[in-house]
């Protein structure tokens, strides 16, 4: 039995997107920046994909520009966000993604910020006494904080952020890599001037992405050439991932509630098939409060075991489990996790994160608790 | 009839690298960062495509890095580059694509560098004695000058530049987004420190690039995050733009002379048929030198006419033929060309660039230069 168990790294790509995209690979190859026939066909086909995204968001077309993905969203917004308006600091936590961490850090390294970092408690829990402490004492701050961690789950109040960051007049910028297309993005209501998407964290293709930036918060741009994306992102359109992030939040928008309930259905199973097989079994940071944590997001931390010790993600591949051990981009790295370092977990307990997506079934949660049942009862 | 003829806009994808794609979308959908099964299978592959690239253009894998496009690839070696190695001067000519001039543009405003411009003659030549002096004038400089001018076909010597740029301790970047693919690169013997490839301009997918640089010039990352692209690129990799840029490569490579020689002749009869056929015409810049241009492209210059004056194009669409005004990438911008500006072009001719791909016939030439005659003979 394959199962994939690391949706917060990438997901399986809807067979409705796969369709709509392929049009756009065989026959309608013109560049959309052309005036001739050629091109006014996937100028269309583009600027339909925009409104679509907007009107699914709440937005307007002409506050949304697609990118390369998240990451590329994050660093235009972090980096041109500082740049157009001035900001000189940057409030964060230690337990952003790294395309969020690292862009401020080196925007510090270079002398344009001071970068300040929330406290996180153990259970990765940000205090927003302290944030709104950091943001009267910097006005004008720019703010970077994520919807959801793609580690351990943990989710952040946007509008409550938002209101902070607004009555100080911050920059709020969030990474809602994992959030987007799992949950309802009301960006009339919501305070927040910059939010991002990447197409493969639900279901559309990688090496797309799309970051929103407020109409009365507009920002330079990142990437300088022709004209495209209103003279915000050069470079020639990478039309069929325009075609599918687009087609990708529609499908992820129909059923949002359904998507939302059978998945949680999962963890819920999941949590607690694993109480019952495996003793001393906990979860990092929220994501075990199905309530109040990222419902695709299950990070097990599993009593310590000699014959598990650094290879339990090895273990569950040889039985056919894909998971994670860190973050969801550079799961490979052996350096460790830089969210649980910063939760202070202990390095003797292994930590998987199992991330679910609408395409798991039952079956296939029940296959990964008994595999890890054998796993510990070694030990026993 | 529908002819295609803007080509150096964008090219149709080749069924072949469509095939090489579509397992990517619908079965092998593993982030290439993961550890596991699904993973791996992936990176396996993009490491593949790095190495075919590295082959091919007789580089190392270490030195090409995969990007969102030709765009994305130039803001890097030129930001980047100009940060990484402390450079305060660069040099560039006045016909250089948008990605180049206006990144560099920016730089300048930043006050990051002192921008140099070479002069060029109404032909759009550079004159290397002019370079020679700023470079020995302005020591340890950036160079960028593209290897073929996307709109008039003009082509530089990279190996003349390189050598003059290496003996003065210069960096020498060359925008190769109009011959990659078309011409044989042979980066060992090339005194070149970086180039750029952009997928769609070879029969390869939009959204693809890639990005050269030399072992020995390393520079920072441009996007910050994960630790992808040997941490040169953050940010999940667009798997199935990868593969396609490979493998349009690869097919670019298996019949180069073949497709040179059957363009080469398309471009020839066009030539020949259009003097023919239109009294007056004229070819912008070394367009109309068959043996001294960029063989895929032909910038036609068109007598004064009242009926066609601002409407050619618009004309040659009703016909169902696609061609363009200006550059490749925003050849829908109203503002006309700065190419043509820079070369002191009459503006009472109309100009139009016909660009050609190993897809185009020699009856859709002849279909193009007979509908030009009905529009040119209105006039006489």
């Amino acid at each position: 039995m394959k199962v994939y168990l690391d949706n917060a790294a990438t997901t399986a790509m809807d067979d409705r997107v796969i369709e709509a995209m392929l049009p756009f690979m065989k026959n309608h190859y013109g560049n959309p920046s052309s005036v001739h026939s050629h091109g006014r066909e996937v100028r269309t086909a583009i600027e339909r994909s925009r409104k679509k995204v907007a009107e699914l968001l709440n937005a307007s077309p002409s506050e949304i520009f697609f990118t390369s993905g998240g990451t590329e969203a994050d660093n235009t917004a972090l980096v041109c966000g500082i740049e157009t308006h001035g900001i000189k600091h940057a409030i964060t936590s230690p337990i952003e993604h790294h395309a969020v961490l690292h862009t401020l850090e080196v925007c510090a390294q270079k002398g344009n910020i001071q970068l300040h970092l929330l406290d996180v408690n153990e259970k990765g829990e940000i205090d927003l006494g302290q944030l709104e402490e950091l943001l009267k004492t910097y006005p004008n701050a720019l703010v970077s904080l994520m919807q959801a961690n793609n580690e351990i789950g943990n989710l952040n109040d946007l509008n409550q952020i938002g209101q902070l960051a607004q009555a100080n007049g911050a920059f709020f910028h969030s990474d809602t890599v994992q959030t987007m297309g799992h949950y309802v993005h009301d960006l009339k209501s919501l305070p927040i001037d910059a939010l991002v998407a990447g197409g493969h964290k639900f279901h559309g293709p990688k090496g797309s992405g799309f970051l929103y930036v407020r109409k009365d918060k507009k920002i330079h741009p990142f990437i300088h050439g022709g004209a495209q994306e209103r003279n915000m992102r050069g470079g020639t359109e990478n039309v069929i991932g325009i075609i599918g992030i687009a087609k990708a939040l529609e499908i992820a928008y129909e059923d949002m509630s359904g998507h939302e309930a059978h998945i949680k259905a999962l963890k819920k199973h999941f949590i607690e098939s694993i109480k019952a097989s495996v003793p001393g079994v906990e979860f990092n940071g929220m994501s075990g409060d199905i309530d109040h944590s990222l419902y695709t997001v299950l990070n097990v931390s599993l009593p310590p075991s000699e014959a598990n010790a650094g290879m339990l993600l090895f273990n569950l591949d040889l039985a056919g489990i894909s998971a994670s051990g860190g973050s969801a981009c550079s799961s490979g790295a052996t350096v460790g996790s830089h969210v649980l370092r910063a939760l202070n977990h202990n390095p003797e307990r292994d930590s998987v994160r199992f991330s679910f997506s609408r395409f798991n079934t039952i079956e296939e949660i029940d296959y990964t608790v008994e595999k890890l049942k054998e796993l510990y009862a070694v030990e026993a």
